[in-house]
């Protein structure tokens, strides 16, 4: 058993540092979304670099399997053991190495998780703009290159990812990347490791770009009379240039679940979830043109949330959106996917999906990062009822292929783990086998996260 | 002969599409900076996608070099045929095939120069935002990840090219990327594409992001007593957020080359040279906000450029900065180079260049992109001078060096083509490995723009 010969040698290596208790291993094979319980044969939890790289050398002489494991809060499949093998968790590795305030950067071990980097900057009037709900690590983040809520004004985790310290499939370590804003020397291996899921690297360190607090920050919500004027909307406020720096689309079934699970009023209708951010005359400007194009399109009068804590409850409640949908169905289990399309064909997309999911009859809940065309949908289903399940399936898929037909793409921010493997060869066509080629150039033993990603292919491991 | 055998090859398909003719073949292998005529073999002037597949098929199967040509804007040798070869001029694929106006994207043949582009796209009210002076082309552009005055605000190439269609080195097409405004579905290809110059695959077609015309612009000029004044005001106005479109820094000796170049009578100090982008309201608060800063720092009054036609004036003269510097010693070549470094560090990069220039006795004139952090110094010499050319070498070579101590790089955007190879390991380390192992995988027979960018090793083709 050359994994067991692994776990031997990592053992001698890190002492209690390595677990094989139940309870361990379930952790971190488990899921928040509907897949079965997957552990890995062992978990290890490396305190710097020096030790991940040993570790990946003794996995890569033993053909071990490793999983980076930063908080487990993917939606695909990220962190489970589908080959068996290690899983290399990195919460221990959570300092902020270094803030640059005079250079708006910060450099973070892996494990650091975002409200932690923006409790430690808020001396400092710079915070970390990215926002995926969850608070999940920053090298989770960087690896399914997450975005959320503020992308639409900060963008995603590419964008603010200035280079990573990366451990290879063979154990060596690199620097990707410099602390300068920009450079065109060499092939963009910080962009290449980022979204690439551990499956051709281990990141263990980050620079992240920090942008200064915004002199004054609004909040609003306003409802519509049917998505397609909220959508219309938001159509109509990108194509503005108003520099929104949140618009979240939450439809009807959405907000009877936070009326339910957080115990809120608001009308049963679509709703737009805004934020401005600016100085004071501009977040004013900003919101009275956005008000305007609101009116064109039938919304109510917005509701403000000024003060900073209904402003951190209002993205509190979005953010737990998952858990308010299932206040819809309690006794079911639910599942949620997302897709991006051009902003153009964003009605389309969200119109599919309603008529859909009532065509089969299933609970099912829409909120989106609509400003970038992303949006996302939740299900309800009873694992135990096979014609149910299946609809879900149905709908998943055709929503996948919605996506794509629409010039879009299968996953705006939950990346691809094993969930979104089956629409990579549709997605990609051909570019597929360079990504296969590159996968085999930097992990020819295929022991960096193996089965997620690159669907499976006659030639080659990966 | 193997490039004789492609050649006969690539004749037969293209007919009079295929030139070897003395002035075509210099003109291909000259180039804007002081590296020698390295003309190719023949140069071929594809029409269409399946065209540049079937030249690159041609190539493959005779290992012959093939260097894709834009407009030859190049300063550090891309475009040189170094191994011979062919050079792949694109120009004849200028079509702008799609604008799609309510997504604010473009879909761009890569021979469309960003003059072009922004000429067709005026009645839009759209603009392609990437401006590195040159009227480059954008497949050109993209290659080597240029950028410019106003990447500040906008971005770089990287942050403004969403999908490609790129022809590998074995011929085969493949599309990366969607029009989807981001995408967490597997490994960012498009942003390995950016800035592979030419190395990776041939780039046929771009997806680009563009811009809102803003409502108002303003762009005002006012002068420094020293340097480090201007770069002070520079990094405070970062770090205050406001939201710069262009921030160039000009020092005094380029002055004085504007003022003989373009008649103009600034007077002969450190200047800024700014640009403002907003709503009417929005501008006039940059602008005082701006203004406040260089009050502190002892800048003079702005001088205002409000008319279309003065900004146009005032950035056509920096754009010809090269040929402005070239007036101050118009018996001599120049050659200019460029780096990028953390903003806490731009004025001890700065003054470095500076005292070294001075103590070197080399007519040298610094501007810079320096809200990014990234500067050009462009030096006088005659080649005949020995003594003096070496001391332009050490100069490059001290400047490139300092880059690298600073946390910076060697290149913010004219790329590493030839000029900058002897530097990589030095930036990248370990990592210049795995860049090998990208091209060796992409391009096993390493015929694509061979002998740039990857220095050479022992370890393979690259």
């Amino acid at each position: 058993m050359t994994i067991q010969t692994a776990i031997q040698a990592l053992s001698a290596l890190l002492g209690e540092r390595l677990s094989q208790s139940m309870t361990i291993l379930e952790q971190h094979g488990a899921s928040e979304s509907y897949y079965p319980l997957t552990p890995p044969d062992a978990v290890v939890f490396p305190q710097n670099t020096a030790e991940v790289s040993e570790i990946i050398k003794i996995c890569a002489a033993h053909d071990c399997p490793v999983i980076a494991f930063g908080t487990g809060t993917s939606l695909e499949g990220h962190q489970l053991a589908v080959q068996g093998g290690i899983s290399l968790d990195l919460s221990r590795m959570n300092a902020v190495l270094a803030v640059n305030a005079e250079d708006m950067d910060a450099v973070v071990q892996p494990g650091v998780t975002r409200e932690q980097l923006n409790q430690d900057l808020r001396a400092t009037g710079l915070f970390f703009p990215v926002d995926p709900g969850a608070n999940a690590s920053l090298g989770g983040m960087a690896a399914t290159r997450a975005s959320g809520t503020t992308a639409l004004r900060y963008g995603t985790m590419k964008e603010n990812v200035m280079a990573l310290e990366v451990v290879l499939a063979d154990g060596r370590i690199i620097r990707t990347g410099s602390r300068a804003r920009k450079s065109s020397a060499g092939y963009d291996l910080t962009k290449l490791m980022i979204g690439s899921e551990g499956t051709l690297g281990i990141i263990t360190e980050l620079t992240l770009r920090l942008q200064g607090q915004p002199e004054a920050i609004s909040a609003a919500t306003c409802a519509f009379p049917a998505v397609a004027d909220a959508v219309n909307t938001v159509i109509t406020t990108i194509q503005s240039g108003i520099p929104m720096a949140r618009m979240e689309l939450i439809d009807a079934n959405m907000v009877r679940g936070f009326n339910i699970a957080d115990g809120t009023a608001l009308p049963e209708q679509p709703h737009l979830f805004v934020e401005f951010h600016g100085s004071e005359s501009g977040v004013a400007e900003q919101a009275e043109r956005f008000a305007g194009i609101v009116q064109d399109f039938g919304g109510s009068a917005f509701k403000w949330a000024l003060k900073a804590e209904d402003r951190a409850a209002l993205w509190k409640m979005r953010h737990n959106a998952f858990y308010a949908h299932k206040a819809l169905a309690p006794t079911l289990r639910a599942m949620a996917t997302d897709i991006c399309v051009p902003i153009s064909r964003l009605a389309e997309a969200i119109e599919f999906a309603e008529v859909k999911s009532r065509e089969l009859g299933l609970t099912c809940t829409i909120i989106g990062h609509v400003g970038d065309g992303n949006f996302h949908c939740a299900l309800s289903f009873d694992r135990e009822d096979a014609v149910q399940f299946a609809k879900v399936q149905d709908f998943m898929h055709q929503l996948a292929e919605t996506a794509i037909a629409l010039n879009g793409t299968i996953t705006g921010e939950h990346g691809v783990g094993i969930g979104k493997m089956k629409y990579m060869q549709a997605e990609h066509g051909g570019a597929l086998d360079t990504m296969r080629l590159i996968k085999r150039a930097l992990d020819p033993q295929n022991i960096l996260n193996p089965g997620k990603l690159i669907p499976p292919s006659n030639t080659g491991p990966a």
